[in-house]
């Protein structure tokens, strides 16, 4: 067959760029790239590539070009919105072992690093110098940076030091024309457009990210955890309130809620109260003499906000387990749950409560549990909702009231998005943030860069076509179509088939 | 003339679209919008629109881009990179009236706008409820939101609170394809790559920012303005590193050297100290506590520090009049100097204090006097050249210093500009920043907007044709070419023809 004598002759050429080891194509090994964090996608790719060079991520995007073979770079896969999916009768680059951390420049402040370079371990490196990396999603013991810039991922302490792209001086990339550009620089003050800032965010969609170079921060003098428990969600929500009128900018302000505290305790022993309604975590960073002052201050207005309970973090060790306990929340559902959805919408901070109710009666509504955490500083919500994934009516069901959950953010005159991206889960609610228009608009920039539309095909747009001749994922069907443009406009193109997950638990890209 | 023909239909159909008053085509009026604020550089447009409103600023651009007419929308023309400067046969669009604030949210902390307000009339507007706009370019009380989104202007407490591109939320832009695109939202987590962050520093090459939402921060409780004079620049430098190294992060750092302050003084009578070489200008803001705290360290940093005085504003006017001095630093040479350039180089923090001998030791080469201003807590260095700006000659080897500046600085690892853009005057420089490939990105981004480049055309790009076939400035020639597409690498073609300025003390643009 043509299509399979095309597939063989690309996988050969790929094969000419990798050493053994390094390139995948057995069902077994490609299993373990079929899913991301959201579970609840699934895809197999064709082929799997661990490149350890730039010039083969060159190559191998010049043959995609070629071939017409759609392809996703990832790391460790932590997205939460099925961003890091295959696109099925494509390929994945997986970038974790361009793990190198190139350059470091304690006197800037700056490190240059590979994509696959895991969070936490750019803060690691910059620690003898008293530096570290900002933004810590919450899976900073595992995520890459490459992922992170793709995504703008947040973290607890954005609320004062801002999302990767605050923190992300200039990248090389190649672009899925099989150029690769270097943008920015070493200073936030670049010439011209900020394209580091469009590049973080851009989800995938331009090219593949070999290089970044981040800034990184004085580590703070001084750190002050405090641990407020309520009765009640809204009083913790109000607490909120009432710190950001006092003119505090804590470095992180995060609530869970009850159920989420249930789950904390069950994976972590987090040691939370255990009659509390909803918990505020307050942490203060700076310099030694500003952050006793702002404690003071801070203490004050926790102390008039009604808490039944108000701890502090007496030495690091105990901070460790604060934070240990709202880190791990998402996993920790896995302990009193069977599956779960984590949502990720925003409302305007002045909306928190009412979110919050209407996110409970969804949840009473549609009959499931929603544990709640969040960063409360930015209105950035994580409902988690739990259900029993072995049946597929109830994923559909749950899915359903995400949609929901999503829907009343919008309404809210908030955003489907905080920090894990629109990817396969949310692109079909884009149409209702942006007018056609400007969905245009970001479509005509991607196209700049990936006329063929190859690098995450079919996330972010709701109507990016799927693989219009991609290589089937099993089934026999033609691909090919070298260097064949992906018409504008061709949203009406059929959807990647199911594939049935290994544990069976799992649902296909939509 | 076919030509003048078809110039008279352009200005008469543009004549439909503007109420008497609001069209520009005499020469006495077209020659207010000769220049902006780098008033070396000249050029007569066709005609100056001013719109009241978007459907205005949508018709006038359709109509560009039907008979293939550049433009430059402006606002109060501050720019010192000649970024506003008319493009010879083309229009521009004045944005001054429309000034509206459309929309103030205390609650949520944002405001709508105009193009065309004024950067402290959001302020102003916003101080009632105890909020303000944070960036402060020295031109605020004159300089339009519009051109600081344009070209992401900085100001002195851009230390702390970052440049204006972190303080847009989303935008509305006529495209110079004529559509109207709304990016961004009204919170910094958006969806997707970040839309208004590519548009704020696209220096106008996009299309014309109708409408920006940009959030307002609560006025800071407390602020502490300390003044520290030093023997020579270089112990002012050191005291910069010393304030940073104790972790503080002040709202502004400014450093302004003997010249500089000598121009402030004969300008608006600063009272600055007589003696020194060199002067420091800190400010702390924030809560009380925390700003008296840090104020404490600030206070022992500066006394170990070695100055020859240090002084305090004990008050709000005292406060005011040390900021007129730095604020007025730019336009008070004129009262030392016939004419000036200023400059608005990037170099890493830390090799500030080499940069600044390197400026010494070309200015006594090149035999200008220069006055160092600028903002020391992020490397912005604006050294300002003083020149008798009667005699063309000296004009052009004022430019040749200005360049080797740029040189330095560019070899110092810095950038071309913090916060005044590229414009025409730093163009050329662009390809010592950024290699072919990048440059050609660049080049294909403005595309997808702009595709036969008639906004701001002729700034950013060194190559960027001049006008094809523009409107003749005064002289005859073809012009039109209606929908034809500028070629791509048509760098070649010829540069505009010079006109001269009305005091004939001006060079027209390259």
């Amino acid at each position: 067959m043509a299509a399979e004598a095309e597939k063989g002759s690309f996988l050969t050429a790929l094969s000419r760029i990798y050493p053994p080891g390094s390139l995948h194509t057995d069902p077994a090994q490609l299993a373990a790239y079929e899913c991301d964090g959201l579970t609840v996608f699934r895809a197999r790719p064709v082929a799997v590539v661990l490149p350890t060079r730039r010039e083969q991520v060159e190559a191998t995007v010049r043959l995609c070009r070629d071939y017409g073979v759609p392809f996703v770079a990832r790391g460790s896969g932590t997205s939460l919105s099925g961003g890091a999916v295959p696109v099925p009768g494509g390929i994945v680059i997986a970038l974790n072992r361009m793990n190198r951390i190139l350059h470091l420049d304690p006197a800037d402040r700056l490190a240059v690093v590979e994509p696959g370079v895991v969070n936490l371990q750019i803060s690691r490196a910059a620690a003898p110098y008293g530096l570290y990396y900002a933004p810590d999603p919450s899976s900073q013991v595992i995520c890459t940076i490459g992922g992170n810039v793709s995504f703008n991922s947040g973290g607890a302490h954005c609320l004062k030091y801002g999302m990767t792209a605050n923190h992300v001086l200039g990248m090389k990339v190649v672009l899925a024309t099989g150029e690769t550009v270097t943008i920015g620089g070493s200073s936030l003050d670049v010439a011209g457009p900020d394209l580091p800032g469009l590049f973080t965010g851009a989800e995938g969609q331009f090219g593949v990210v070999v290089e970044v170079t981040v800034r990184l921060l004085p580590r703070p003098e001084a750190v002050r955890t405090v641990l407020a428990a309520y009765r009640r969600l809204d009083q913790a929500g109000d607490a909120v309130g009432a710190v950001v009128k006092a003119g505090l900018l804590p470095a992180a302000m995060e609530i869970m809620d009850r159920l989420a505290m249930d789950a904390a305790e069950a994976a972590v022993g987090a040691g939370y109260p255990r009659q509390a309604g909803a918990l505020l975590i307050v942490e203060l960073d700076g310099p030694a003499g500003e952050v006793e002052a702002d404690f003071r201050r801070l203490m004050e207005v926790i102390a008039a906000s009604g808490p039944t309970e108000v701890r502090l973090a007496e030495d690091e060790a105990e901070r460790q387990r604060l934070w240990k306990g709202r880190k791990s929340a998402f996993s920790a559902v896995g302990h009193i749950s069977l599956g779960y959805l984590v949502q990720d919408g925003v409302v305007p901070r002045t909306r928190l409560g009412e979110a919050l109710a209407r996110i409970e009666e969804l949840a009473a509504r549609h009959g499931f549990r929603v544990a709640n955490v969040f960063h409360a500083g930015d209105g950035n919500l994580h409902p988690l909702i739990l259900f029993d994934d072995r049946s597929p009516e109830t994923v559909e069901r749950a899915e359903e009231l995400a949609a929901a959950i999503i829907e009343t953010c919008i309404e809210l005159g908030g955003s489907i998005t905080g920090e894990h991206g629109v990817g396969l889960e949310k692109r079909r609610f884009l149409p209702r943030l942006f007018d056609p228009v400007t969905l245009d608009l970001m479509r005509r920039i991607r196209r700049t860069f990936d006329p063929l539309e190859l690098a995450n095909r079919g996330k972010v747009f709701p109507d990016e076509p799927a693989p219009p001749a991609g290589i089937p994922a099993g089934e026999p069907a033609a691909w090919g179509q070298a260097g064949v443009a992906v018409p504008a406009g061709a949203g009406s193109l059929a959807e990647p088939t199911p594939v049935p997950g290994p544990a069976g638990r799992g649902r296909d890209v939509r």
